[in-house]
């Protein structure tokens, strides 16, 4: 009882599934849910580029910019890739459909088994940034990282398990007070450079020496780590549905708005990088360092820090609306169990969301709440689930060819070919950073998913009515297994003989001067029912009855026995430790017989 | 399956309750399984006496001889006593029995429960001393003490499930080696000490210097030590049906027999100490010492150890006959769970034999496997149950007035009033030591009885026929509840209607289109039972039946619902996880309701 009041209390009193049509989401808080996981990588992904440059030394981070174009250009392809598979896909359109649809089974598991690693590593590295972004500006809570990732993890499970348009609510604010800050903070930084103002970054403590030689490699492992910043592109087609009607309209102008504002922003945040010459540094963020000196410290820096760690923590949110949609869609063909195709009381999918939960925070606790150690682990899946889907576009213009499929194929192409590169960059230059693992749990989740598959298809063929021409005849007989004669057990007499006029009892003797007493007893309470004593010479209570059981169904045909059993409920939880567990010994040993029922009596005592 | 086999390989085939008879002891081989127990102290009581001595020097050793004698004196007081104690209980006379008859139930438990703890401390301190033999002759093994003690604890708990006569024969041979050993050392050490040729032992490491000052507490600590020798006594008394008959002859001939071997052993061998003047080793015992300057180490030597260590983990086996048949008496009683009262398949107590080598198992890790730490919590047990078992006979005597009452109320006072005086002096000395942990578990365990007895009365009256008018008139409705149409439901639809004429289906709708659905197949497969469907507004499944139950309930009367439910057992066990667990959650929801009965109808998927 208690544990369902705090239930009630963090997740709120259940809905009715008339409501649901109304939890949808406007252009305005689509745009704030959908921006947080598409723009907060703006936060690191231009971080992550000079981490790989710098390896070559600080003359090497001048190639941050043209890196960055190149990404800018990937993100603009695929955002118009994409607006095609809205348009195509009306009631939603996840990668592990399209894929499934065009490019048959495989493929579309490929793409599934993808997307799920990456909602799962979207809230690990958001949250992991987001917390980097407190401890930047609050650097005595560095050791606390894991443990304030964690938490913020449960707030938005909690969050999202009461409901969706809550969570628009809730994601609104931050999303565009993000998008404010960091205009303001590429304007005012371009501004100040060109007013000749804007000081140089402190320059770090340890001088910046070169590693490794500036290779082609070291560049494409540049590349591959900023190619982050397209995480989440896929999630509006994925959500189409939760858009208010018109949602094709809507879910495609949010995704067009989107993408120019993360383009923007994220082109913006690279080039001021480059022109202060930032240094990336373990312990503070290259977004905190370029804010306090553009801002040169005071209330903006603060402001800056605050809206970054709560747009890269509500990142998570769109994962937590994803994960549970697409596990929804996967266990809805039977790849995944049936438990995540069924909405819990406040309409939210919740064994999804709690899953992801704790997956995520296992991450985190694993990868010890440090960004840029998931962020190898990261882009294999997305890009592969971003070719796969891509793919699939082409080769359904091209089978279906309506007007103008030619320049779809060729906006698809691209966008395929693009993103297919991107796929084979990101795994060849990561894969021992720990690309592989992603590789290895694809692989696992692939096979996982075919098998449940064919268990569900088994049993509904099993079970099927198909030809079926109803079941066999059956005897039915009932029997009350007495070791005593009480009113616990006088009670069940009466309602075996309600099950049938022929019911019998069952004693099984292990002591013959107690089974005297008991047939005096039914001499006067036995509610005239017929007792059959058995003899146990081992002590046994369940082979005689076996036997018995046995000797019964020898006879040809379907003949049920009803065991009865009468149990008595104790009051507390101690009592139960008191008394022969047999009702449970029994259930157990007659669970995987066939034609044998076990029926519990309960006679619940008052105190 | 396979934890059946292993059962069977370790304890044996189930042996029928018509052999429990034969299961008896001979004199000869009683007297080796209660040799153990009652002559195993020899090994370690001496060394106990020193270990105090030692604390005011080298000198306060030499009254280790008066000691001894005092506690031989009152070994032959309690022998004499018990041997009354038979006569009088031919049936048995656990102390907890006596103590109860004679004294109340109050007494009764106290004996029961320092019985309880003392036979637990029995197979720790024993067997704690018996790896010290094997490691006093291999010293490298000491570091793995506490993993052989539990090793041997687990040998002798399975040896003790597979049955008593097998027992006696496992246990005969040591225990007369043993006291072969202990007479040729003590006769060898006193000839070589006449002729002069016994060579002093080497003189310890560390020169022995006084810590305290010899006072009379101090001497009385080493008197509280030494007791411990008198363990073990009473269980003959306790175990006088484990006899061929005539059983009471025969007990009081071991008694007796054992109690002059216990004193000539234990005044022999601390005579013999005190002449070599022994001096108590951390990493040596004080036997091993002995043995190897007696013999001057060799085979004879090892001889030693190898029956010590042997009578000593053999010792733990009274305990695992006793602890087992207490419980018996007190379960029987109804002052411990019924669990314990009931023999396994091999006609042993194996829940009392199972509890017991866990708990002494946990004892010995707790502390590591030293017997010297354990000792102060052991004497207390004994000498409370010692104490008022004799005390009881005397309170009996004086009741009955048997002829020669006079001689046996004085004779059992002497014995209650020399174990009663060694009790006070062992609670005294070593009160802080350990013995308040003793004290304080014997309040709990005796309030832990008195609740669970009250519990077992309270249940026999609420479950009595005594004035019971048999039960009222019952209606009954039997529900099938259905979330689809399939064989599984079929089936169960074809049992329900067994059960009565008028049974139901009821769907809880989650789904208007999938309601629809389902009508329409129950059109042709549902064997004509009315499909009820209720409507559930939160998507809960149980929230709508629980509504419908209380609907057909509301009328006056005692109205029975059986609620069935079509279940489908996988073939495999990760299969489960892939199904909804609905009849359990189902099962769980309505257990404490009353006058619902929930009943599976299981359907076997084949693979």
């Amino acid at each position: 009882m208690r544990l369902h009041s705090l239930k009630r209390l963090l997740v709120g009193r259940p809905l009715p599934t008339a409501q649901a049509r109304h939890e949808r989401l406007s252009k305005v808080t689509g745009l704030a849910v959908f921006a947080s996981d598409n723009l907060s990588s703006v936060a690191y992904a231009t971080e992550e580029i000079l981490r790989v440059l710098i390896l070559a030394g600080a003359a090497a981070l001048s190639l941050a910019m043209p890196i960055g174009a190149a990404i800018a250009g990937v993100i603009g392809v695929v955002i118009f890739s994409y607006r095609q598979t809205i348009a195509a896909y009306p009631q939603g359109a996840s990668d592990y459909i399209v894929a499934k649809d065009n490019l048959g089974t495989l493929a579309g598991l490929t793409a599934g088994s993808a997307l799920l690693i990456d909602y799962t590593l979207t809230v690990a590295v958001s949250v992991s940034a987001g917390i980097a972004a407190l401890t930047s500006a609050i650097p005595q809570l560095f050791p606390y990282r894991v443990a304030f990732c964690i938490l913020a993890i449960g707030i938005i499970a909690v969050g999202n398990l009461r409901g969706v348009r809550e969570s628009g609510k809730l994601f609104a604010l931050p999303s565009y007070l993000f998008i404010g800050g960091f205009f303001a903070l590429i304007v005012v930084g371009f501004i100040r450079n060109a007013a000749g103002n804007l000081p140089a970054v402190e320059p770090s403590a340890a001088p910046v020496t070169a590693f490794q030689a500036l290779t082609a490699f070291l560049v494409l492992r540049a590349f591959a780590s900023g190619a982050v910043a397209l995480t989440g592109i896929e999630a509006v087609a994925d959500g189409v549905t939760a858009f208010k009607p018109p949602e094709v309209k809507n879910a495609r102008t949010v995704l067009l708005v989107l993408g120019t504002i993360m383009m923007t922003l994220f082109l913006g945040t690279t080039a001021l990088a480059s022109l202060m010459g930032v240094v990336p540094r373990e312990e503070e963020t290259v977004v905190s360092q370029m804010a306090w000196q553009v801002f040169g410290g005071g209330a903006l820096y603060y402001y800056i820090q605050t809206v970054s760690m709560l747009i890269l923590i509500l990142a998570a949110n769109t994962a937590f609306a994803d994960f549970p949609r697409l596990a929804f869609f996967m266990s809805r063909d039977g790849y995944l169990p049936r438990q995540f195709g069924t909405r819990g009381d406040r309409l939210v999918f919740s064994n999804g969301i709690v899953i992801l939960g704790v997956s995520a925070a296992a991450l985190v606790a694993l990868f010890d709440g440090s960004t840029h150690a998931l962020i190898p682990l990261y882009a294999v899946g997305v890009f592969t689930s971003f070719t796969l889907s891509q793919a699939s576009m082409v080769r359904r213009w091209i089978g279906s060819r309506p007007p103008g499929w030619w320049w779809r194929v060729g906006l698809n192409g691209a966008g395929a070919a693009t993103t297919g590169l991107v796929l084979v960059v990101v795994a060849a230059t990561k894969f021992l950073e720990g690309a592989w693992i992603v590789v290895v749990i694809i692989g696992a989740l692939i096979i996982m998913l075919f098998t449940i598959k064919s268990h569900y298809s088994d049993v509904a063929h099993q079970l099927s009515l198909e030809g079926y021409e109803g079941p066999p005849p059956m005897r039915h007989t009932v029997l009350v297994l007495a070791g005593d004669l009480h009113r616990g057990v006088v009670e069940a007499l009466q309602y075996a003989k309600t099950l049938s006029p022929d019911a019998k009892a069952v004693y099984v003797e292990l002591d013959p001067e107690r089974t005297r007493r008991v047939e005096e007893k039914w001499q006067k309470h036995g509610l005239g029912v017929p007792l059959v004593v058995l003899t146990s010479p081992y002590r046994s209570l369940l082979g005689p009855l076996l036997d018995y059981i046995d000797h019964l169904q020898a006879r040809d045909g379907k003949h049920v026995v009803t065991i009865v059993i009468p149990e008595f409920i104790a009051a507390r939880w101690w009592q139960h430790m008191l008394h022969n567990q047999t009702a449970l010994l029994i259930k157990g040993a007659l669970l995987f017989r066939k034609n044998v029922i076990v029926t519990d009596v309960p006679y619940h005592l008052r105190h």
